[in-house]
């Protein structure tokens, strides 16, 4: 243990701030880094929305990804947590927790891409803490963003009635991970080097839906980010609102990638609704709200797709082209 | 790597936040912990100022000390920031990374001593992440605050011939580590068992100077809290400012046991003003206002003493009755 409590040293974190960390904040709110704590004055009229998500290397991402895919996917996984919120990103503070010796060239490609992306999605480095761990990279990011006083899209908002939307495609990620864990399984024989990319690249490089946040605000009655499988979060948000639905499997909108494992082997559907780092957003919306809602989503570039109905019977059924409850294999969605 | 992305499962950590840190999210603002981030709507005329502290096992607390101690001076050395930036608290997200297999034990003395911590500092948790981790655990806490419009102190506010304050007394926590890795030594042979729990307590159980916000606020031209080192701190404020200075050794405060060792062990003088952890508060005041400034920290409880001046003179000396600069060992005050 280090005396003076800081393992990375005191005037070692000064000059990796000075060198990784300040050409990268670029908000006057950070004060060039150069003080204890940020200052932010927040918008008139807005609500705050805070979020913080924590990634560990060998749990959220592997220890040998590039180190610009681990900066982009830290900052990206919160930013989505904003957009499904309404939210318009004011900036983020970083944690980076790091084991002593990490090379000089990690950090410097970890920190351009992070400065290209807090730029990209307007959310600058405010502030944040360097830490030297006797452990994997471990990278915490708290993400501030506003929503007009009154407009923050809740988990709790569903009501019986609505309609279940959810932005993009879904089950990319989750395939990805199991293209780069088992890359010559059969299921993904016929896949082109194009779609194996994407479905890599979804794996590496979430896109958080920061454009339909606008959207949300005005349409949306509940909104959550598909973060840990489409069906288990559905679920959460439905519970959370105090009903139920259904999702009719063959509307869940899947790429053309996604779509060409799945016809390999069926089981990947059950994967794809369920394995999580998807980054889009579900929403409910009124029915009567649902064409204006999509419009508009395909206005700001956001396709989104309708996928099923929230009732009042608690519990998510996913159901088959008849009608029928799917069986997603036992155990697996005992949660739902 | 557990699909799905978060290695404590999505159920598990939804359990895992229900049952311990559910109970402890007081304010209306953490939604519950049911949502995926925090609603605040911060206070009319007021900027807000963020802070972010990580502590990891093994680095900024030993791996056994009690988890009521670890969860205190979590939240502690952020609160701490707060306060030397005049701001009152608003409320803290947390994040936790836990290794497989902590026990319940464990994080239910951990959530309780944080949720009094939150409530003794009305400083309600609104949120966050709780993740696995194969390695130690790192928590990684930020902080919100308060401060009317404009009235932020900086840490680059010093100016040539101001006053040198600091709170409470400095060096104890040092000297409670060294205490704690050498109970033995000739040093702390004369210590009373009081004044060895003093020490010891002060190490684990930093008490951030918030009654002395609003007093800062008021008449401090640039605070900081000692964290890392007395001398440290106030060199590197004091840079910050574009200015140098000097204290006087004989006039930091110390306890009465710090002093006993001290006097056993002249050295110790510089574990006590380099060591850190002391979570104090300096800060640099015109001459003019110091018998206010005192007075006020006194009405609210908080002892101040003048430690030194500023000067225009970049670096800091720490020098003796004399007048003149200390040899406090080559090397270690390379960075003043």
């Amino acid at each position: 243990m280090a005396e003076g409590g800081d393992g990375a040293g005191g005037s070692g974190e000064d000059r990796f701030i000075a060198r990784f960390l300040r050409p990268i904040a670029g908000s006057s709110a950070a004060l060039g880094l150069l003080d204890d704590a940020a200052l932010l004055t927040p918008p008139e009229g807005c609500d705050l929305v805070l979020t913080k998500d924590a990634v560990v290397a060998g749990v959220h991402f592997f220890a040998d990804d590039p180190p610009a895919s681990i900066a982009r996917k830290a900052l990206r996984v919160n930013l989505s947590d904003l957009a499904a919120k309404g939210a318009d990103p004011l900036g983020a503070l970083l944690a980076l927790a790091l084991p002593k010796g990490t090379p000089d060239a990690w950090m410097e490609a970890f920190a351009a891409a992070l400065g290209e992306d807090t730029e990209r999605y307007l959310c600058p480095i405010l502030g944040g803490d360097t830490v030297s761990i006797p452990g994997p990279v471990t990278i915490t990011l708290t993400a501030l963003g506003s929503v007009p006083k009154g407009a923050f899209v809740p988990r709790t908002g569903a009501r019986p009635g609505q309609a279940i939307l959810v932005t993009g495609t879904i089950g990319d990620a989750a395939l990805g991970l199991r293209l780069r864990q088992d890359g010559k399984a059969a299921a993904f024989a016929g896949l082109s080097d194009e779609q194996r990319g994407h479905l890599l690249d979804r794996y590496l490089h979430p896109q958080p839906r920061l454009a339909i946040a606008p959207v949300l605000r005005r349409y949306a009655k509940s909104a959550m980010d598909v973060s840990d499988g489409l069906a288990g979060d559905v679920a959460k948000m439905l519970a959370a609102s105090g009903c139920g639905g259904r999702i009719e499997a063959r509307r869940v909108p899947v790429s053309a990638a996604a779509a060409e494992a799945i016809a390999a082997d069926a089981g990947l559907f059950r994967t794809a609704i369920t394995g999580g780092d998807d980054y889009e957003v579900v929403a409910c919306v009124p029915h009567a709200l649902v064409h204006v809602f999509t419009a508009e989503a395909a206005r700001v570039g956001v396709p989104v797709t309708l996928i099923g109905e929230t009732r009042e019977q608690p519990g998510l059924d996913v159901t088959d082209a008849g009608g029928h409850p799917l069986d997603l294999g036992a155990g697996s969605f005992s949660h739902f």
